[in-house]
């Protein structure tokens, strides 16, 4: 268990850095990269993803750095519950790590910046059109897609490819689906690093945007868990053997 | 029959979800991506293709996502016509499903975008010029090019790299190719769609441009199977022998 | 010598068609990818040189696409003369052939388009300076580094990554060395391309800048030539074994 | 030692040849690639390392192509100090030609261009606000990740993708961390083109910004050691297995 955690601990904290540092850059006024386009933000995080799930495997950990996976384990009753939740516990700890980090890093940059939602931004998703229902579905269709094709690549067998592939399908979700709510598409990502914002001496900072911290919390949840179930009861029902994990 | 429908309908589903979507994000008002650029257009294109590929395999199904694919396989009388039928009625069906994905999952931003024809964008495409022969020519020599790099790299035997390489194609096929017609070159990417943009209420749509319809159809039919019927005469004909499939 | 021959020349068609349609796209007026920027030109570039390798090897040849890598061998001594001869025919025929069918593609474009430099730009180099000695020395450096890095590559024994490498190598050139004369490094790619230029009747165009012609034909030749020879002296010197070609 | 001296040696040079290559393109006046964006650098300087690699491994060399890797082992007691000291003096020595090259290649444009920051941001780094402290600390976490994740990556047995693989930790390490100091995350990167800034003729050049000099030097010393160190303590403390060199 030593290894889930630290493992899913340090992948999910370099996941955020650099995933919230991409964001920094692009948002946070006087950086050298300010400004420089959606390819850039996309980019970043799908590398994110893959550096740190390089890390997390390095200690022997799955480096699924996203609850969506475990609670999927969860439900379908794969594995021991306490490894699961040592894994999901791990993820939240460390995305409120990374996201520290990105605040430390970008240090002189914060006074410099006068837009607090642009502050907040590097921390956690904001919707493009604030609409509850709609906002949801994004975050489900997004995490949906994620799962179904992460899970699809597991059954390859791309050896030390995996991980790319995986950051690439981030990748794909971030060009073609994020343009919505920003593409959260794991409870983690978000919620530790407002939780960061919201404590986090930030020069000028505005509120935390609470009341829309639900949506990309359940609507991965529901996204994932629903991709993983039916992926299994179509390997299931068609005969296809399901995937080994 | 069941994996070669279901995989070739989930692909092609995934497909056009992450292609349509890109074009969204980049298309519609409002978006966290509009007018990205032509490099998020044609990356976000090729990631679909992959993404879409890897979720056809994992089914047992070829991962063709392209009713060009088959249609050379028939016109050689490679395989069964029923197997190659099935996969074609798939891959239009999946190219309408994913298409319905795509309005659901950018659903606010339909009525904030003005422009009847960014929207109809998303779904299809249009000629930057419109000229009906020369734009079937660049249909034609769009999907040649494909075919026969995509039989090229089935020569290789890249194991699970052959995935990404196809999306590789596809990619290069777009930033090089795809300033004339938008790249359908594949019937399916562009009926299935056209015909959920006929069906669906989007907000403030116009018409589906039905005339323009026939040429994303009967153009990469045509440079698909002459570039499928020409690899394979070549390798005839020099002793080299023919790529299987 | 038919497979050498005609897969250096599909191939060579190929990554012209492709890194040709590439500039095409970004110059030529009313285009879809219509200044779409340096990203999109150098990752075209790359992206055909690879879908060029892939053809090429398909029909046996090695998918040089490139006459420095035959008159490297030729002048070592390697291989048989007729064979490096063959190979240098075809890749001019094929780089003269792509530019056809570029043209082609882009039919309704050149017409279109007022500035005569743009529309030679899609066939052949210029140099953002002019100052030929200059000028020659960038194209020396530019193939000195394809040949090293290509050459170093090959001894990794990459197996079917190797085509997609070269590729990576002419992206890293196209993105830090093209500023200055655009990156010809490559004979075949800019005399049978220019040569189709003079020939074609394209809509409104000016002349094919043949004073500047020798440069991307001696610079390439001679920084191709230097880095092959300079690479074998190495090994031979330190003892390191010199690579298989 | 000629092996290790010779291949880092080369390898630096390509890496700056190809990484300062990027900027000037970018920064320098009348480039084709003149303004590309953050995009355009950040991979032009991961594609530098992967080049670059490759050609210290074909002589024989590790390639790390930074003296955070050689002073890494030397505080941890691997291998002999003699080596390292000829692996840092040939990064230095590389890197000092590598900007030499670049110097050259781009020629004509030194005197086309007006500002002297611009000149000197071909050569070595400069921050976005000058704040040593905080500089320092962006150098200092920036290169703890490359050096984190890098050493991930060597654990995961990736063969000949481990030379990408490294060069995308780069690009993330640039896309994400880059917009604060511009990330030398290497002294020899940024202390051997700054000694070729100040002693070239450069036209119109300014001062080297020598005050600034030991920020890029100091920071990634640290940083990397206590990553390597780490990386080690954490093996050691968990019992999962130390990863080989």
């Amino acid at each position: 268990m030593t290894a889930l955690f630290l493992g899913e601990f340090l992948g999910t904290a370099v996941l955020i850095l650099l995933g919230g540092g991409v964001v920094a850059g692009v948002l946070l006024a006087k950086s050298k990269s300010h400004n420089a386009g959606w390819i850039v933000v996309a980019t970043g995080w799908a590398f994110a993803v893959t550096c740190g799930i390089f890390v997390a495997k390095a200690f022997g950990a799955p480096g699924a750095l996203n609850p969506v996976g475990p609670l999927a384990d969860l439900v379908q009753g794969n594995g021991t519950a306490a490894d699961h939740l040592a894994m999901i516990a791990a993820e939240f700890l460390g995305a409120f790590c990374g996201a520290v980090f990105v605040w430390l890093h970008y240090l002189p940059h914060w006074k410099e910046t006068s837009d607090p939602a642009a502050k907040l931004g590097v921390f956690c998703t904001a919707p493009a059109i604030r609409d509850p229902m709609a906002n949801l579905l994004s975050e489900i269709i997004g995490t949906f897609v994620l799962v179904l094709v992460a899970s699809a690549i597991s059954k390859a067998s791309a050896g030390s490819l995996e991980t790319p592939f995986v950051g690439l399908v981030v990748w794909a979700i971030g060009l073609s689906l994020g343009g919505t709510t920003g593409y959260a598409i794991n409870p983690a990502r978000d919620l530790g690093p407002r939780l960061a914002h919201a404590v986090l001496p930030i020069a000028g900072k505005g509120g935390s945007d609470w009341s829309y911290a639900w949506i990309p919390v359940v609507g991965p949840f529901v996204g994932g868990v629903a991709a993983a179930v039916l992926f299994k009861l179509i390997h299931d029902a068609t005969g296809i053997p399901a995937p080994g994990r």
